[in-house]
């Protein structure tokens, strides 16, 4: 029998299911690091995808907060699953990733595959991706907190978010 | 003229509106804070209204790993603005508020008007506002950056953002 207070579930295939759905299918989410100025806890919207390996990564630009503070503390967390317009927000599904930024060197050898599996999910940043202050950013997963709305959260492990 | 470098606009009145708006029109918010664990940042969803001074307030629980986050760290930031379904999110406008948490008491002689208008605009918390692991924070702000989509960001003070 459950602990009264713990509100956590066990992991089943449903939750696994609906964590990489989540990854899968985010094209933004809600990056939360440490403000390089302040240490102070920020958060901004940035564009999300995956990588082969199913990995999310993100394009960021060298001007934004977000940058300088993964150039600064590479600590971060992202939360995917936007809700709609409709409906109680707050039992929409969503996942909060645990990641550390690793950011593509230009140079780096994979970077043309990332570009074009990028862009066939984000055409318009056709327009900024080779900017030089524009960087690939794969966020290496460290745990997860899933939450399917109200009495359904789950933890999950980088090994459970695997595709 | 702008320093080349600088993508912080000067603030106007259009700015200032948008960013009232913003704040006025959010039902839920990404919060980031610092995790009670680790020290590192953890984002998650939470239902955001006002308080009569126009201050953003949340009502969160003592299961959630935010409400641990903020007994422990009162520094948080709050990404307001959730894109539609349609378009680019990345041109939808958005706002973040860096904010200290403050607690209301349960006997606070505020708690009755707050928890009135609260549940005007989120009647279905109604089932649960009155639970006792349930809390109503306000979130002070000290600073916001306006990001209107390219080009348009702002930075703006408590001052800027009132009613």
């Amino acid at each position: 029998m459950a602990e009264k207070r713990n509100p956590i579930n066990e992991t089943d295939d449903e939750a696994r299911a609906l964590a990489r759905r989540l990854i899968d299918e985010a094209r933004t989410g809600a990056l939360a690091v440490l403000h390089p100025d302040t240490g102070a806890p920020f958060v901004s919207r940035v564009a999300v995808g995956t990588d082969a390996d199913g990995a999310p990564v993100t394009l960021i630009s060298a001007l934004a907060v977000h940058t300088r503070a993964l150039r600064s503390d590479t600590r971060a967390a992202l939360l995917l699953g936007e809700p709609g317009l409709k409906g109680d927000p707050l039992t929409h599904p969503r996942i909060t990733l645990s990641v550390t930024a690793q950011f593509l060197d230009p140079a780096d050898p994979d970077r043309e595959a990332l570009r074009a599996r990028w862009l066939e999910t984000h055409p318009k940043s056709q327009l900024y991706v080779d900017f030089p202050d524009f960087a690939f950013v794969r966020l290496q997963v460290s745990g997860a907190a899933l939450n399917g709305g109200f009495g359904k959260a789950y933890e999950l492990t980088p090994a459970e978010l695997m595709p």
